[in-house]
């Protein structure tokens, strides 16, 4: 009898730490969907939105967090792993994603134990300031970042040669960049994985 | 002719990273306004509030600011230094206070160029990792941050002696060294004033 | 047939940042490789010293290494993993630290795809101050640190009840917690493995 | 009775992180003490030589610091500020200038209350995440860092078009950057002088 080596699927919180629309974050992310559905069937990318999480205050953690809340913890709690899209703001990460990974910490820590990439744009360092503070909020939260590849998509020029004005990844070697930081997170997944 | 040689009044625009009602950080810049009013009256405590900015978009600038961010930016314009109370949330400042500082750098940099300080209160550190990204910000913010004295409130055990359920600072020694923190911000921002 | 299931033996490449002869940071160092000799037979600890390294120039690697640079490398690509007892100067690691830590990445990196732990004793932050900016040089040199637990030996007082005249340390509850890191270290390198 | 208005001289001490002949930041420093040379006589650069220091061990500290160092800190004494040509070795600054900073911390501080800037060249960051380590230690160490302009050379490729085989900086447009960094630590310097 022969058996077919399958690799488990695995799935991938995939979040944007820019919330405008034609953000180029969102658009790395579309860009990482559409590359599983293609070409790595074992990566179901999930585009979690993290704009309609209220500012964090834990008095209004009463009987239990608010509905946006909840609805965001436990997409975390799902995930097999995270791809974090994370512009630079200001020489770190930004509002929005702080608050989104604060905010599945709390009681019981939603990212615990589960691997992680970062990918970026910008301007200047291609948004790279803000990967390091991420990494160091990790280790509280127990994420484990894979170190390699990173990507930081030098795009500062307007209209850039990498996105279009939707936001929308049109750089076909940035795409194959992304691939690898992808397939990167699903091996580094599988080898992190406890096996029973 | 005998002339008075005062200091000039000087505005300090304080910020605490928590947005919580009896939060340990609301509750220092409480005591930093109280130890101004009583004893240092070139300094004004102005207890600027965060907590009803918006998640930052730029999507949400189209004519100008929203109302929220307009009268934030104008208080921080208005500064002549700033206090920054931040707690350590998962190894970094909040979301919050992050949002707050990104929504007043936007367009004009309402930060430029100003002296600032930081205290913090927590368990382990005392807050303190969320000091040095905060120092990282500041980099591109321009800000001027004083080197010491540093104060991170060692405040962990619950109830704290530190701080009482209300979030009101009610040590003394703290209390000394807040206003050692207060007297630093001013020589510094008085040593940077340009002089004409 | 019986087969026991053992752990295979892992080689833990053990490197103090401190180069003086009664550091804590080496009294941790030897208080690692006794409690492995006494209760955990599966890890070697090799006392690493970086005392003899020359000032990283590359203008002395011509045809090789220097020889003290050659042995340290050796004993560096041997081992499994690392274990870091870091100092904290001035906020960050030590020189000679920083030195070895190069030295062992110039062409061949022989840091690559490598578990380790952090330890640290010290005044004020327990030393903490240096972990973060050592994680951060991790990431070029792909070290896969452990998220936790994290060992920060608060031991500012002379004496210190954590440590002898000689560096030693003596405090039992510091040497359950330092033994939690070197079994956390142990799991993440057992499950960072290739399985073959 | 006229008075002409002269800026005071300012002492300014060069440090290369890099101690190889033909370093760019050597070069760096070679370029800033001929542009202060040319065309700005406040401003005395003092190019100092860090790679005879011994490795940081205060088993070494007995009667009075080594001779090498003595001299060193004596430079970093008589200097009214500092100007650090900073490479990124691993995502930080190296090992030789970590060492540096902290043997003229022990004892008396000699780098406290005084301005500094960092230039720094290097592929992809422009060496650029050497910067923010260095500032943190800065906190500790007690040093005003300009914040404007940074400077970074993305200066990858070789032959470099910025830098000849010597290390010498032979772009225009980066020495008039390079200006721009050291005219603004001279105001720095200036606008921090305690007056009297």
């Amino acid at each position: 009898m022969q058996v077919a080596m399958t690799k488990p699927v695995l799935r991938v919180a995939a979040i944007s730490g820019s919330i405008r629309k034609a953000s180029w974050h969102r658009g790395l992310i579309r860009a990482a969907a559409e590359i599983c559905e293609e070409s790595i069937p074992e990566l179901l990318i999930d585009d979690v939105d993290i704009a309609d999480l209220p500012m964090l205050n834990t008095d209004l953690v009463t009987d239990g967090f608010p509905p946006a809340v909840e609805a965001f913890r436990t997409k975390v709690l799902q995930a097999d792993c995270f791809l974090f899209a994370s512009p630079e703001y200001n020489y770190s990460i930004t509002g929005p994603l702080k608050n989104a990974l604060d905010w599945a910490s709390i009681g019981v820590n939603c990212w615990a134990d589960k691997p992680a990439a970062i990918v970026s744009a910008g301007g200047n360092f291609g948004g790279g300031r803000s990967n390091y503070p991420l990494r160091q909020i990790g280790v509280f939260l127990d994420i484990h970042f894979i170190n390699k590849p990173e990507l930081f998509v030098f795009a500062f020029e307007e209209p850039s040669k990498f996105f279009d004005g939707d936001g929308n990844l049109i750089d076909l070697e940035t795409k194959a960049r992304l691939k690898k930081v992808i397939l990167s997170l699903q091996a580094f997944t599988l080898r992190l994985r406890k096996k029973d």
